[in-house]
């Protein structure tokens, strides 16, 4: 698989006789490694160990701990992932990376290439500021992507002219398929039929019947214009889409009226740009507009990342999925943004969740948001036209060459539909022709090809693309662009509204300007680059600088989802590298590299399940046991499914009850499908049961389905398939270093046994393996784009690499751990007293000591500078702590030190030295403005407040930029789209 | 010029019928431009004008006005100047780009392939933050790039084994010439003979006598072997070098001991990385050592730009040509950095100056400092260690060929010298062989080749290359790594002392560590990303992502500067368009992009008049008329020519008395070499006599250099040519869009008249239109690799934008003069009150009314959150504005309010309501720690010294880091590398 002298190079150093002194030695793993080989041994005398291994026995049961790591890696580990020196890796990438082929691409089907402004792939996508931080949960370290993403939000409200958008999800299809259970579960299965238009792209309408069948759910997919839907009380929701794949755009007014009169929902997927010219979604009637805001700037990737967007109107807004940020206050006043509505979240909301929607897209919505600021409504009116001309030339030239299209001239946007069923040559030949000049048309059917023009398309391409389109026919064709007219479309059909009112996107027109927005945002906001994130079970660990420049090279960026796979050999190659790792470290023998996104990844781990039972004749296994211990989104993706979720207890430990599970095992043996288990648990514990656990449930028939949320615990010392699993998903975003983006993207791809495999999802227009149905996403291969992150990762790292990764996660959890012992009670170890990767400390008897919460202790450490681990989750009043194998010893002592000084902090309190509600741990963060402001009426000095430890000093202290945030405020106060320019200044 | 469909769509946008909506619209020009149509109106009735042409008017005199622009940009400016959109410029570049071939280079002499650590690359080379800031002489917002440069030094001074490095010079050669000099200027011209190994590069062997001649220093270049200097007291120097060109390493101790006999000084010109493995230049008694710090991390780029480094004996450290940063403390007692020995610099010591450096390579300096953290001691000798068995390992196996080596297995690092006049193939007929395996070898003479191991080099490469110097034999070669043998070093060359043991070399090894130091050093630095810097005479304008993406291209940055000409044909095409661009924009016939900044580029055009007058047998005119007005670097550079400086008098506008510039030049009319003008002047006024000046001087036989540091008033509304000039400089890091990256690179090509062509600056190795001579740097193109900045800049904005550029820049400055008008007395303004693209106010009178001086001001600018503008120059107690076009009008309006608000600070002094001496701008600037501190004795409240202004608040507050830094402390206490770790705690 490797370039020539790179597959020598390899060859030559594999030789175990040549002097290491020779070998190159540019190695990722030990500049991964946070900590140095000395370092090592004073974290291992202080956790009581004498070598790695000795520790690692104490925390990993034997049971499953897998010593022979040869053994585990039988998949070609060894082979691809060999490479451990930068240079020679990213030569070799490039090698591969070129076999990608950079056709003009006039696919369209929603991914089209567009020009990404310069300014915002510099500061945005390839500045680490901007990838590495985390979700905005702690919203007073993050108010520059929570201002970001609100900017994202209020575009997406003007351009759909509706009221309310969240965040962004996952991708088109997945959005499509959310507007369906977001109008299912307004009716309580009241009813179950959904209207989807067959204009849709094929890959929305895949992933809608994907996720209606297990519920039950009827799509009836067809012209909604031979309908009438005024007395239809079965149908729930009706679904549109403009342009349709025929390039036509329809006014649904009537249409959504009808529907709205038998108290339906109306939904419309339109393209973002073309908005920008026509009637909105809520000008139309709809309730809710979907779509995909990758052409505002975010490159094709070979399917993603991407934003999604998806706005309703104010009325339903209680089950909007996602993530939406709004506006609040601080303690004092002042303007501060948050995530509001979370009680709506699907992983909050367990199994009466309406929606598979955990992250978002932030780093992607944020881009998008940035085009927004950068082109403003004019510049992005602009575009459009310019693209709705050239598709204007097209259809006329096109018309003149005699095609027959599908297409209105006066209802289109930027795509023509051709009918070739009358054509001398087939679609075959036909592609192969434009293939020849290095052209990609979209293929809607047999009889219908497509032609969608785009924001990268010159006069000189469309020439060239008429040209071709000539001889086809067999005839010169010229276009003569002085003479061309442009009647846009028709005014009925033309937005009239104004969009993007709002300043922010109309007072950064300059680079220097843009480029300090974006400096002043990332300048508000705590990602790795300025602090450990010690956020338990979400592995915020190192983004090698490695890992992210493959990101951006145009040969992984403008590659289209659905371009034929002969342009697309070097992403196969990787996938399928990475394929093969990921297996190798599961144990499994099948994989799936679609989801896109941990609980996407559950959702289709527990769908091959079910997939595998109705295939087996076995459909009616529907019982589905989770510990009452699991995160939410297990529960949430299970009951998507339409699985019956019967809970399992947890003992005092955390653990799970195994005498419960197997009573319920039995219980419902005839209808048991699988159990959901995390391993390690979500507290941190490497269960000494779980093969008990695991056999019991198939002893029933059933399958085991393991939460790889927290695989950094085990790479290389077991696996998924040594614990009993039958699947798993493995999160990209957080064991295999994809950074969190600040709230995605992430990448949850899941493995699983070979007879598992057949059920895997597929996809219909790029096969997998054969297999065409049960899409999950949009793209064939998900956010393909970030994949060669953890190929790097894994790959540099080798297999030594990455157990010694999972080594140190867990020494560097249990040092961590130790150094809090005596201060903190740490909840929940082994018999040998060891945690796994992550622990948790009990905070709960300060709130009755002190009247001191988790959230007061998380907002303090700010104050120290660092942002906060997790908290109240997965035991309310309990903070843990997950350092990852990447932190230096040096910040991990900080923390320490700063914990432990919070505890004195909160000593003085319970001894009455310091008030009860008038402290440092209430009034926390105390920003810049509070600690020099000439007032200051607080019990305790400026310097405790802001300074309480000497190495804040040296190590460049980061402050929040607004206090305490009120989240009953901004509950109350419900605003979700940018507030008027005043409140800024 | 262009790749084929971009010069289509090229052709059919100029087509001037087609409509304007249908052309390509993400264009640099509107993006680089501060301010909006819209305000261009509300600026120009600020400043009393309806139009931007009639601004113009009012600004520059009708004399020099060129209005018929088409007539000016009379070379091909508009064939090549006519991509306006950053996609097709960018897709075009990149089809130009990949016309260089990437050759395994085995070149050295100077220059190696090397590896340059992907965390720096994208956090510091690729980060506006690190080259956006502008030199650190505002000491307390650039504590990050101070630090990050004294580690250099200490770098620097550890490995050299002497008392203090300077912060890096421009290239090697001149660092080597600069050895000349400073030792040259320690005897007052009583000695005047310089005796160079013959040894020594051929490019710093040209630049030595370059250098040398108008000096009357003789260069004897020899055997230092074969001499005896013990008594040669006409030898003011003896430089040698490390390995020299055959690859050996001398240990000069004995004959450094003779030369000191003679009180000369003696120099060692060193391979950088060689010194961890090799006794140093100190312990073999070198007075002075030089080298290039490129292999330090930092890509060949065609020739640079990289740090050269220069390190000498404390006792000699007052001429140490350079920049030097130093240990000081602040106002508060807490350690703090600044430049150091500022009296010594070139261009405060005018025509007593021993040095043509001004500037540095501080982008560069600084990548390969956090290269020197990034390895550490040991990782930098396993380096080289690695580097020197691969030479070994070559060295066997070439003398197992049969070659006649020129060097030493026990006394070679890195290089070996082969003699090959006894082969049967020809030089070239070996080069070419070399040359289809796609390998450079180095070509000392017609008889010796030479080839050079480096980082990169892997077992595979060596292997290759082992096989075809077999092939070059007619026998196979086999290299058996296993069995090779590594012996090292002699002895007696090893190096034995400590180097590098500072903690920040010893701390840095994990990549979340390094990534986290260079984001802590950024935060500390006011860069163009946080604020506008509107230093007078500095041009501090945008740095456009787009110009700046192509920089870190490998097609741009993996190729040797002397690389065989048919492998560079990308750098040569965009060089010879870059030429005629600048070539159009100054009006001249003829260009040398050779010199590598500005004061070389002085040095550069004085030296090609200084040719002329000889060549014309009129070598004895060496009168150099300059205005008592001219920035010190012009008199400096003069005097390092040899000429003899006559002062010509200022009126008390600031403007050249003509009459005495007539007197003066009719007094020296037989003698009269030239004048040195800038224009617009220092002072920033067009002066209206302009070409009365240089036609006084014409008449009397002289030619006219413009100092063209101010072209960013004149592009596209005049030209050096139509003012008089015969040759001048330009900056590109000023008018030209490179960034100053915080201190360095910078680039001074010279433009000229066709009379002056054939006395340009050549290049020995690589002729330059057949010239050979007069070089003034190492690379025959100085700093090739940043030319596609310019490039993209002057190609995107054409003709027009430039000119846009300088009117606006003009209009900005007039803007803000306008808004200060009333508030602070305006020097220095033209008959219509208008100044050119900066203007200075006077703070003389402050000084006397309130104890408050220019300084004060500007540190209390800090306050405000803004980078001062240039103060003290060119006027005592003045300070001077340069807001250039590519500011916004927020930020413009900000600083004017900021500098009216400290006028009334200033006014509450002289009315007596605040202190003389204890007040907001003596106690300037506040640090958090200041403002938040228990203790508050000040006079005034916390929020008048943190935040005088309401807008401070929104706009994101940039803080110094540290208080009012002692100068005078520093200068006492003098401390040049990194103090002991505990003082960063």
């Amino acid at each position: 698989p490797f370039a020539s002298t790179v597959a020598r190079q390899l060859e030559l150093e594999q030789n175990q006789n040549i002097p290491d002194k020779l070998k190159a030695s540019d190695f990722l793993l030990p500049r991964h490694i946070g900590i140095t080989p000395a370092q090592e041994q004073e974290v291992l005398a202080t956790v009581g160990n004498k070598t790695i291994e000795e520790h690692l026995e104490e925390s990993v049961p034997d049971s499953i701990l897998t010593t022979n790591l040869s053994d585990m890696f039988k998949h070609d580990f060894a082979k691809v992932g060999e490479i451990r020196s930068e240079f020679l890796y990213l030569e070799n990438l490039k090698e591969v990376a070129k076999k990608n082929k950079i056709f003009k691409s006039y696919q369209g089907q929603g991914f089209y290439p567009c020009l990404v402004p310069n300014v915002i792939l510099r500061n945005v996508l390839e500045n680490p500021n901007w990838y590495t931080p985390y979700t905005p949960y702690q919203a007073e370290i993050a108010q520059g992507r929570l201002e970001s993403l609100l900017n994202f939000q209020t575009m997406i409200a003007d351009l759909t002219g509706l009221d309310i958008a969240n965040a962004s999800l996952l991708d088109e299809a997945t959005a499509g398929a959310e507007a369906m259970f977001m109008a299912y579960s307004q009716f309580n299965k009241r009813r179950n039929v959904f209207f989807v238009s067959d204009q849709t792209y094929k890959h929305t309408i895949e992933v809608i019947k994907t996720r209606a069948e297990p519920l039950g759910i009827e799509v009836v997919v067809g012209d909604p214009n031979e309908y009438d839907f005024s007395d239809r009380e079965d149908i729930f929701g009706v679904l549109v889409q403009n342009p349709g794949i025929n390039g036509n755009i329809q006014d649904w007014s009537a249409k959504a009226e009808e529907v709205h009169k038998s108290k339906g929902f109306f939904i419309i997927g339109s393209d973002v740009l073309s908005l920008t010219m026509t009637k909105s979604p809520g000008e139309m009637g709809a309730d809710i507009a979907y779509g995909l805001a990758q052409r505002l700037g975010v490159p094709m990737g070979f399917g993603g990342p991407h934003a999604a967007y998806f706005a309703v109107k104010e009325k339903i807004r209680f089950k909007l999925p996602g993530r939406v940020i709004g506006v609040s206050q601080d303690a004092h006043g002042n303007r501060a943004l948050r995530m509001a509505m979370q009680t709506r979240e699907q992983h909050i909301r367990r199994d009466r969740a309406t929606s598979n929607i955990c992250t978002a897209q932030a780093l992607l919505a944020n881009m998008a948001a940035f085009y927004g600021c950068w082109h403003g409504p004019k510049g992005l009116t602009n575009i459009a036209e310019r693209i709705n001309y050239q598709t204007h030339i097209l259809h006329d030239k096109l018309t003149e060459l005699g095609y027959t299209l599908h297409t209105h001239k006066d209802s289109m946007f930027d795509s023509i539909a051709i009918d070739i069923s009358n054509e001398d040559l087939t679609k075959d030949q036909i592609l192969s022709i434009f293939e020849d000049h290095e052209i990609n048309l979209g293929v809607v059917n047999d009889n219908t090809l497509n032609v969608s023009l785009n924001e990268a398309t010159t006069l000189a391409d469309l020439e060239e693309l008429i040209t071709v389109f000539g001889k086809v026919k067999g005839k010169d064709a010229h276009v003569d662009f002085e003479n061309t007219s442009y009647s846009g479309i028709k005014d009925s059909l033309k937005r009239t509204s104004e969009f993007m009112t709002h300043k922010i996107f109309n007072s950064l027109s300059s680079e220097t300007d843009m480029m300090r927005y974006i400096q002043t945002l990332a300048d508000k906001d705590i990602g790795l680059t300025k602090s450990m994130i010690p956020l338990g079970s979400c592995t915020m660990k190192l983004n090698a600088a490695v890992e992210m420049i493959p990101v951006t090279w145009p040969e992984f960026g403008n590659i289209h989802p659905f371009a034929p796979p002969s342009q697309t050999e070097g992403y196969m190659q990787m996938i399928n590298e990475l394929s093969d790792y990921l297996m190798a470290i599961t144990g499994f023998e099948a994989i799936s590299i679609q989801p896109n996104s941990g609980a996407q990844g559950e959702y289709s781990g527990l769908l091959t399940i079910r997939n595998f039972h109705k295939a087996n004749g076995e459909g009616h296994r529907n019982i589905c046991l989770i510990p009452t211990s699991a995160h939410g989104t297990n529960p949430a993706s299970a009951m998507l499914l339409g699985m019956k979720i019967v809970a399992v207890k947890s003992d005092k430990n955390g653990n799970v009850d195994v005498e419960d599970l197997k009573a319920k095992a039995e219980l419902h043996k005839d209808n048991l499908s699988c159990t959901m288990i995390t391993y390690p648990s979500t507290h941190g514990v490497f269960e000494e049961d779980i093969l008990e656990i695991t056999e019991t449930i198939h002893k029933y028939g059933g399958k085991v389905y393991i939460d790889g949320a927290n695989m950094n615990a085990m790479m290389g010392h077991s696996s998924i398939k040594t614990i009993g699993g039958d699947v798993c998903h493995l999160n990209l975003h957080k064991t295999f270093t994809i950074p969190h983006g600040g709230g995605g993207p992430g990448m949850g791809p899941i493995c699983c046994t070979k007879e598992l495999e057949p059920h895997l999802p597929g996809h219909a227009i790029i096969p997998i393996d054969g297999r065409t149905k049960h899409a999950v996403c949009s793209a064939p291969y998900g956010s393909a784009s970030i994949l060669p992150i953890p190929h790097a990762y894994i790959s540099l790292c080798g297999e030594k690499g990455i157990s010694k990764s999972s080594a140190l996660a867990i020494l560097n959890s249990n040092y961590m751990a130790a150094q809090l012992e005596g201060h903190y009670e740490i909840l929940y170890r082994n018999k040998n007293k060891k945690n796994a990767h992550e622990f948790i400390i009990d905070t709960r008897e300060f709130k009755k000591t002190a009247g001191v919460t988790e959230e007061d202790i998380a907002k303090r450490l700010m104050d120290y500078g660092f942002h906060a681990p997790t908290v109240s989750f997965p035991v309310a009043g309990g903070i843990m702590v997950e350092p990852t194998e990447s932190e230096p010893k040096i910040e991990m002592d900080r923390l320490c030190d700063a914990l432990r000084n919070i505890r004195e902090e909160i000593r003085e309190i319970e001894e009455g030295k310091a008030d009860k509600t008038n402290n440092v741990l209430k009034n926390s963060p105390h920003t810049v403005q509070v600690v020099s402001s000439d007032e200051w009426n607080y019990p305790y000095t400026r310097e405790k407040a802001a300074f309480p430890v000497s190495w804040i000093h040296s190590r460049g202290k980061f402050w929040a930029t607004v206090s305490r945030i009120d989240n009953v405020y901004g509950e109350r106060n419900l605003m979700c789209s940018c507030p008027p320019m005043e409140s800024y200044e």
